[in-house]
């Protein structure tokens, strides 16, 4: 027997960029970042627009236009940009990601050519997930427009699409060429997209960085007040956290561990037991709090510490109780407790949750025990709900 | 403004194995290469098998669950192994790449599991493509069984499937795990089989190394008689010049070279105009055919050289001309030459194509002149059919 070896290292950089007004004419970020690859001449780009923020950005589509023609030695539009539908639907149903091949196929776009996509995070996952594709991966610019999405979910490797009823059955690994945060874009968000972001950046605090969490109690009343400023720190902070994370040890997590899914084993289920009613970040808070009990409940963490935490979700009026919590099974167990299973599938391998040792240091572990799962919803009930009419 | 900067390597290795009877039960490749990632567990592996490579070995299924009692402590199967369609018409339908998500699904295949597609290069490609999507990337095993795709499509870390009557218009590059070439599974192809895998071969040899090429030349009655040793060796040698290659500048396909596309543009399109009639190694075949008397035409490589490569196709008996090349457009273009826009729309950015300045020196240029295009299939014409009613 004879064997050969390969052996490489492939190398991804990108940037992200923190910009106010990216289609201002004066404003060369785009510009610059896609001039750098094909140098002397014209790329092809494709927009594509989450339909929520060209609703409340009606000129956005003109200013796109506008900024082309200024910058027509760089790039040329290779048609209008397209509208996809945003929210969570838009990677429930395969024929939006269909639309975007279609269009990659009847508008010549090549391996050369951009993809921008402007949008929430589910939009930008299914873009994402079309231009790693289509030619074996096209060149993507993520332009979120969330908080979310531009502290979490826009600034990192991933993307994908639902299927079978779980989310992100289907994706891959595909670094983007850039990444815009724009802040004009928040101006626009309603209460609750504005504040469910907020959770991811108290998930990468709790786990990593305790001066980041106090900052955030610091400044819960302004986070709720919509102070641009302590949003924009609370945005930067949580992005630079996500990348180093990712640059790290292991960016396509080939390995078991995930330390930034904390509080996300119970997020994803309870998103798709509400039918994606409750939004990503809504469903990471009610996460994390589950997860935080049960780190106290196992006496990882102090009471004060569990306290200190729930109490910051409170000032920033986050709901941490509903009902489909208490959802059962035929056999009675606990729709949620499922989810344990589905997230151990989707990670493969053994069973890695994150949980908390003090504020500011996750440490994981291998088994949850399912009676305390159950006390945990119940004290989250009880803090949250005590009239309710079915218990746990 | 600020920009936080994302920037890490992903390392990728596998080795790319040969070996007779891989699953004979004292053939311990296979376990020794499940064994090494999950350490101390049963991996989980669900099987994919090229409906004509079952029919060829009516034992096949039989031996794989043998070999699976045999080695249960390293892993197990995750149900019978699975049937699909060989040839091209596996990736032109997405039905099938479906029935492998559903699998997925059913059986509970995570990123920790293996699928491990058994087949020519079709099958690997759209089971490649499923692993590589499914839960953002499964633990993908390759065994190929035909000369073609144990020389050159099996060996990379390219997948994928068509759409829009276009090839691999969707895919991802994803290195498999690891990569088993079986001698065995030669043993039953047919003699175009067995001989369209060699033009990939002889396309490596020419623009890479001269000495191959010869060494080619010298076999050619051998491998026309079928002689394994002299395949076996001509498979080794090209497999290591394109893992070599893979490994060495941009295994990604960053940039707009692609030295191993020799003779592809106009191959490309051959296939999807006879409906995939001529097989992937044949059109090559003509493809070269094509880009050496190109080559000529324009002063680049003698004709003593042209004429010694097309005399080594023939001793190979690969037919070099086909009524397709003189296939019209409405507007009387040749068909063929609609091939070069889409290989480059395909490939993006500025057209490359390899030609060659000698054997074994492949030289990239950035345009081919159409009425040389014409001349040159003329010659094919002239020298392989010449009394075609016809003509170009």
């Amino acid at each position: 027997m004879r064997t050969i070896k390969q052996n490489f290292k492939v190398q991804f950089s990108y940037g992200v960029h923190f910009t106010e007004g990216v289609f201002k004419e004066d404003n060369t970020l785009l510009r610059d970042i896609l001039s750098q690859a094909n140098v002397g001449s014209s790329s092809k780009v494709l927009f594509v627009i989450d339909d929520g923020v060209a609703k409340a950005h009606p000129t956005l589509s003109d200013q796109i236009s506008e900024y082309a023609s200024t910058y027509s030695d760089v790039f040329h539009l290779a048609a209008s940009p397209i509208l996809v539908l945003g929210g969570e639907e838009v990677k429930n149903d395969k024929r939006h990601l269909q639309l975007l091949l279609d269009s990659v196929n009847e508008f010549g776009i090549c391996r050369h050519s951009y993809i921008v996509a402007i949008g929430g995070g589910a939009v930008l996952d299914m873009v994402g997930f079309a231009a790693a594709i289509a030619h074996r991966g096209i060149r993507h610019i993520r332009i979120p427009t969330t908080v979310l999405s531009q502290n979490d979910s826009g600034v990192g490797v991933k993307n994908g699409i639902n299927a079978f009823g779980k989310k992100n059955f289907v994706g891959t690994f595909a670094p983007p060429a850039a990444v815009i945060n724009d802040s004009l874009f928040l101006h626009t968000l309603n209460d609750a997209e504005w504040r469910s972001g907020i959770s991811e950046a108290i998930k990468v605090a709790l786990i990593k960085d305790s001066d980041f969490y106090h900052s955030i109690k610091r400044d819960a009343h302004k986070l709720v007040a919509r102070n641009m400023a302590a949003m924009q720190q609370l945005i930067f902070r949580c992005a630079e956290l996500h990348v180093e994370h990712i640059g790290g040890k292991d960016p396509f997590e080939f390995g078991s561990s995930r330390p930034l899914d904390f509080g996300h084993w119970s997020a994803h289920k309870l998103e798709q037991i509400t039918d994606y009613r409750l939004r990503h970040g809504e469903a990471v808070a009610i996460g994390i709090a589950l997860d935080v009990i049960y780190s106290k409940l196992i006496g990882m963490i102090s009471e004060a510490e569990c306290d200190n935490i729930l109490d910051l979700f409170q000032k920033l009026q986050f709901d941490l109780f509903i009902p489909e919590l208490l959802q059962q099974e035929p056999d009675g167990k606990l729709t949620l407790i499922k989810g344990l299973n589905e997230f151990r599938e989707h990670l493969g391998g053994q069973l890695t949750i994150m949980l908390l040792s003090n504020i500011g240091t996750g440490v994981e572990v291998n088994t949850l025990n399912e009676a305390l799962i159950i006390q945990a919803v119940g004290e989250l009930q009880q803090k949250y709900q005590p009239h309710s009419s079915t218990t746990v």
